[in-house]
């Protein structure tokens, strides 16, 4: 396994391959970002990995400074999968200048998480697509851990034609359900145990849809409302169309339960597809 | 020649090809294009040329709808010059959506016809970034009549490290110093007999300088004036440092003189690069 640090090198390396497969990180990977590699692996050859914690996407009081960084950890794992390619970057090789240009999305990317991180999904979608012509993948593999980003990203390739395949990759759990996340290491023990309600609470939402339940916004409120009580801050519990992320309308069927909610000083976020019957 | 008017069919046909020259164009095509096309075929081969009125770069007042299209005339005059592809999507094919990611340009974009034209640089930078992923280019030639706009477009290459070479083709002038563009095909013969004062006047700007003339200001203040007095509506005469395009200031060398100025209805621009002696 290589780890290239410049973009001139990788460059290099990767050049004359069309078949590359590429897993964007920021790197203190999880059981999720893996299975992530190993769909990449499916995919094609060379795997590329990046570790980058991109400071364009996060906002003044987030968690840049303080966001887990454990390189060596990281690179023990790729290399037990087998990874061709570990890219890993300084900031000032990935923004040598200020980046002025930036990608806008539309309101996909204002919606929900880009409501409560202004700005977020312009920083994602921007040193995404610097990474993707750096990288020059035919597929590229995120995680539906992060429904909303998968969606930005998958409808920036579209928009601007680029030549990539975007793959979704399943979100892992602990086995008591809650989704694998770097921001799950700033748990407290009690907030840890705590934590799993976010996922169980898209379940009973998704359960009272299979039981026939259709007030989706009442839903949402009394998913809100539980949270709530559990001693979470929630920024949002929205049943939305799944592709457009819009709110849920009657009569539609392919759906997505999405939350994001605070425990203590951390954010977690988790979604759960549901599909109605006809 | 092969004329190609769908995206899938154009990446077909350029499949493996690695050295390919593009010349980006919104037809109508005069001698500044064909040099542009002379000079992507001294890099690589196959040189594809661009033929899109690209509606997302004219404001809501601009002549989109009115814009020279001579479709049949600019495919035989790049036959002539054995170019290998022309790409010439309708609109819908290069819009299937209404384009809701958008490439936001810096201040560079924002300055003189940034001003003057909202969303211009949005819109070019958009649909090169577009044309970019869809031709997969090695070399895209662009003219330097449009000056702020090569600089935008390099810009953006490196800040969104695009794999391309930004090639800058000299500006073609009338033999009365006129600088070739298709919105001369606006003017009315008395007008076409006033419009070579521009490039006039930005000569003698630089003449001016040549002679040990100093006054940055006072310059572009004398030759706004004189273009006044003429009967342009002027929206900009300006001495900007050559790659930033920001105000020139004292002991700076590598300058360029911009200029924007209405005839009538027609708005034209031309620019003169300066180095002034050490």
């Amino acid at each position: 396994m290589e780890i290239v640090s410049r973009i001139a090198a990788l460059r290099e390396r990767l050049a004359g391959h069309t078949q590359t497969a590429f897993v964007p990180t920021m790197g203190n990977l999880h059981e999720g970002h893996l299975e992530l590699v190993r769909i990449a692996r499916r995919h094609g050859r060379p795997v590329v990995v990046s570790i980058f914690v991109n400071p364009l996407q996060f906002g003044p009081q987030e968690d840049f400074a303080t966001y887990p960084r454990t390189f060596d950890e990281d690179c023990a794992k790729l290399r037990a999968l087998d990874v061709d390619v570990v890219f890993a970057p300084e900031i000032d090789e990935m923004y040598p200048v200020p980046q002025g240009f930036l990608v806008e999305p539309p309101r996909l990317g204002q919606i929900l998480e880009g409501e409560f991180r202004p700005g977020f999904f312009r920083g994602v979608a921007t040193v995404v697509l610097k990474l993707f012509n750096i990288v020059q993948p035919c597929w590229a593999v995120f995680g539906k851990k992060d429904y909303q980003q998968l969606l930005v990203v998958r409808e920036m390739v579209r928009q601007f034609n680029l030549p990539i395949e975007i793959i979704a990759g399943e979100t892992v759990r602990a086995p008591d359900g809650l989704a694998l996340s770097s921001r799950n290491g700033y748990l407290s023990p009690a907030e840890r145990a705590e934590a799993p309600r976010l996922y169980a609470t898209l379940r009973w939402l998704a359960q009272a849809l299979a039981e026939g339940e259709r007030d989706f916004r009442g839903l949402e409120r009394r998913a809100q409302e539980s949270l709530d009580k559990a001693g979470w801050r929630v920024d949002y519990v929205a049943l939305q169309q799944r592709t457009s992320l819009e709110p849920a309308q009657a009569g539609e069927r392919e759906l997505v339960a999405l939350a994001a909610a605070r425990l203590g000083n951390t954010r977690l976020i988790d979604n759960v597809e549901i599909t109605l019957p006809g």
